[in-house]
C-alpha cells in the first residue's frame, strides 16, 4: 500500500499543505474536479455528475465521502478496473422495477442514472425499484436519496461492498459496511436525509484515532480472536469492525445484501472488490440498490406538505436534557455545514488538500491551492 | 391500570397458573384464540386470521407479541375502539401501490389484507407499497414479512406507534418504538426474517427487569430529566427507552413514521393512541406499511435459489470467536423454537397464561389449562 500507510500528517505536510487545510470556492473545486476526470477520459456530463455528488458531500461536511475519493477512482480509471466510457444500461425491466448494468462506470454514474430510472417509474406507479450490478464504491449513499427528495419523492439507497464488518459472535468480517441513505422533502425547506452505515462507527473513525495515536471505545472493534477491542492501531488489518446495535445492524446489512447483490445480479460479500486495495485493473462488482416513492401519487402535496412539517416542528419543539441542544432532523447539520460552504467556501481538511494534490498528479495537472 | 400493576407473579399466582406456565397444542391454542375472538364478534374468517398470527407468533417464543395480546385487543373491541364487524378497504391505488383503510379493524385483520394487496401488485410490478391507515396495533411485525417470503417474494412491514422512544438528547419520547421487519425466502429453506424495534431493547425486557426487581444495563433508559439511568422501576411512568444505536435508531424510526404514518394519512406520533392504555372506545388510528418484491419478475428463481443458499452458506461456515456458537442467520432460533411447538406443543410461561385466562373471562369463557 506504501503511500496508503503514511500517515495523513507527513503526506499532508510532505506536500505543504496548511495544518488547518485549505478553503476552496464550490465551483472551483467542481471544475477542477471535472477537468480531472475529463483527463482521465471521463466525458463531460460524466464528469460533472461524479463532480457534484463529490463536491456535494465534501459541502455537507462529510469529507471521507468527497473528493477525498477522487484519487482512488483514477487510479482504477487507469488501469481499467473502473472503464471512462462505460455506460450504464436498463439490463432488464418492468412496470415499477429495472436492472441497471453498470458497465464499469463511475459508481456515481451508474447511481445516478439509476436513480433517475427509479425516479421515473415512481411517478407512474406509486414506487419504484432499481437494482444496479458491475458497479463501484458509489459514495455517499446520502447523495441519490437527496436526488430523490429534490425531485419531491422519498428516495432510498443503499450498496453492497466487500467485507469489513463483523456478525454478533464472528471473529472477523461477514458483510460490507453497506450502507443505506434515505431522504424526504420537507415542503419548501430542506431534504431531511440520513446516510448511515451498518456498522457502530465507520472506519474513518477508527483510522483518525490510528493517526492520532488513541485507543477507541470498546464496542467498535474486534480484535482477529473476535473479542472487543480498544486497540485502534490493528485496524484495519487485524481488527473488524462491528455491527450497529448488534443483530439489528447485521440484520439490516444482510437486507441490503439481499436488496443490493443477490437481486441484481451483483457480486456478493467476499466476491466484491475493494475498491481502495484490489487490483485496479478488475471491475469491483459492487451492487446498489435504489427506491423511490412518489409522493404526489399517493396524495395531494399540500397535504403531505402540512402532515410532514407538523412532525418536524414538534420534534424541534420536543424539551431536550439540560445542556443539550435542540433536536435536530437527520440532515440538518449538513445543511448548516453546506450553507456555508455556498457562503464561505468549502473548508478541505488538509487530508484531503494532500489527496487531491495526488489526484491531479495522476493525470499531470495541478491542484491549485489558495495560500 | 389496577391490574396492569399487580407483578405477573401476583397475577399468575391468583389463578393458580404453574409457575413454569404450560404446555398447549398449536391447534388447540389456535381454536380457543378463534373461540375468544368470535365470542366478541368477530367474523370467523378475521377470527382465525388473528388467531395464526398471534399463535405462530408464540410459537417463535415471541411471547410478548402473541397470544398474550388477546386479552386487551378484546377489551377495546368490547368497547369499541376496535371495530369486530371492521373491514379493511383499498381506499386509493395505482400500479404499485395502495393505501388501506382499516376501518378501525383488528390490525392483524387490516395487515394481513394489505401486505396480500403488496403481494399481488409486486407480482405484476415487481415491487409494491400498501400503506394502512386506522389501524391498531399489528402485533409481530415479522408475521406480514414471512407472509410475502411464504409466497416467494421478499416483506417488509413496519408500523408506528404512540410515543415511548427518546431522539439523542431528548428529555422524554419523541418517536414510537416504530418496529421494522422484513423476511426473504432461501430455496426450500426457512425463510430468513429479522423483526426489531428502533428502541434499544423493547419495553418488554425493562419490565422484567422491574418485575425481577433488577436494574437495567446503562445505555437502555433515559430519567426524567433525559440522563441515562439504570433503575428500571422509573419505566414506563418516569422513563423513556433509548434509541438502538442512537442517531440510527432515531433515524430509522422517523422513516418508518413517513412511510407508515405521514404518507397514509395515519395518525402521527403522539396522536396515535396507546393500544393498551388509551380510553378503549376509541380507535388508536395507527399507521402501517408494507413492501413486497417479486423475486421471479427479477431473476430467474434457480439463480435466485443458488445466489441466496449460497449467502446463507457463507454465512454459516464463518469462524467465530472461541466458545461462541455457529453465526446464524435472523430467524433461525424462531423456527427452532417453531418447530418445537409443531412437535411438542408451545410452552406458554406464566404470564401468557394468566393472560389468556383473563381475556376468556372478558366473554364469559373459559381457558382450561392442562395440568
Amino acid at each position: 500500500m506504501g503511500r496508503e500507510d503514511a500517515s495523513v500528517a507527513e503526506r499532508a505536510g510532505a506536500r505543504g499543505v496548511p495544518e488547518d487545510g485549505v478553503v476552496v470556492d464550490f465551483d472551483a473545486l467542481t471544475a477542477f474536479t471535472v477537468r480531472v476526470l475529463e483527463a482521465a477520459g471521463v466525458a463531460d456530463a460524466d464528469a460533472r455528475t461524479t463532480a457534484d455528488v463529490l463536491v456535494t458531500t465534501d459541502a455537507w461536511g462529510v469529507f471521507t465521502h468527497g473528493t477525498k475519493l477522487l484519487r482512488g477512482y483514477l487510479r482504477r480509471l487507469q488501469a481499467g478496473g473502473l472503464r471512462p466510457a462505460g455506460r450504464p444500461r436498463i439490463a432488464a425491466e418492468g412496470g415499477a422495477w429495472a436492472t441497471v448494468d453498470g458497465d464499469s462506470s463511475l459508481g456515481m454514474v451508474a447511481s445516478v442514472f439509476a436513480m433517475n430510472v427509479a425516479i421515473a417509474k415512481a411517478r407512474q406507479q406509486g414506487i419504484a425499484y432499481v437494482g444496479v450490478r458491475d458497479s463501484c464504491h458509489f459514495g455517499a449513499a446520502g447523495y441519490y436519496a437527496w436526488l430523490a427528495a429534490e425531485a419531491g419523492l422519498v428516495g432510498l439507497s443503499m450498496a453492497n461492498d466487500t467485507p469489513s464488518v463483523a456478525a454478533p459472535g464472528s471473529r472477523g468480517a461477514v458483510t460490507g459496511s453497506n450502507p443505506i441513505a434515505y431522504a424526504f422533502p420537507v415542503g419548501g425547506r430542506r431534504p431531511v436525509i440520513l446516510d448511515m452505515s451498518t456498522a457502530t462507527v465507520a472506519g474513518g473513525k477508527v483510522y483518525a484515532a490510528r493517526e492520532a495515536g488513541r485507543p477507541i471505545p470498546e464496542g467498535w472493534l474486534i480484535d482477529p480472536e473476535g473479542l472487543p477491542t480498544t486497540d485502534s492501531s490493528l485496524y484495519p488489518g487485524r481488527a473488524t469492525l462491528t455491527p450497529a446495535a448488534g443483530h439489528k445492524g447485521y440484520g439490516l446489512a444482510l437486507l441490503i445484501e439481499v436488496l443490493a447483490g443477490v437481486l441484481t445480479g451483483a457480486n456478493i460479500t467476499w466476491q466484491v472488490g475493494s475498491w481502495i486495495a484490489s487490483d485496479p485493473s478488475r471491475p469491483t462488482f459492487h451492487g446498489a440498490a435504489f427506491l423511490a416513492i412518489d409522493i404526489e401519487v399517493l396524495m395531494p402535496r399540500a397535504r403531505y406538505d402540512e402532515r410532514i412539517r407538523a412532525l418536524v416542528d414538534e420534534i424541534h419543539a420536543a424539551p431536550v436534557a439540560d445542556g443539550a441542544h435542540p433536536l435536530v432532523l437527520p440532515g440538518e447539520h449538513e445543511w448548516a455545514r453546506y450553507e456555508a460552504a455556498e457562503r464561505d467556501g468549502i473548508h478541505l481538511p488538509p487530508d484531503v488538500v494532500a489527496s487531491l494534490g495526488e489526484a491531479a498528479e495522476l493525470v499531470g495537472l495541478e491542484f491549485e491551492t489558495p495560500s
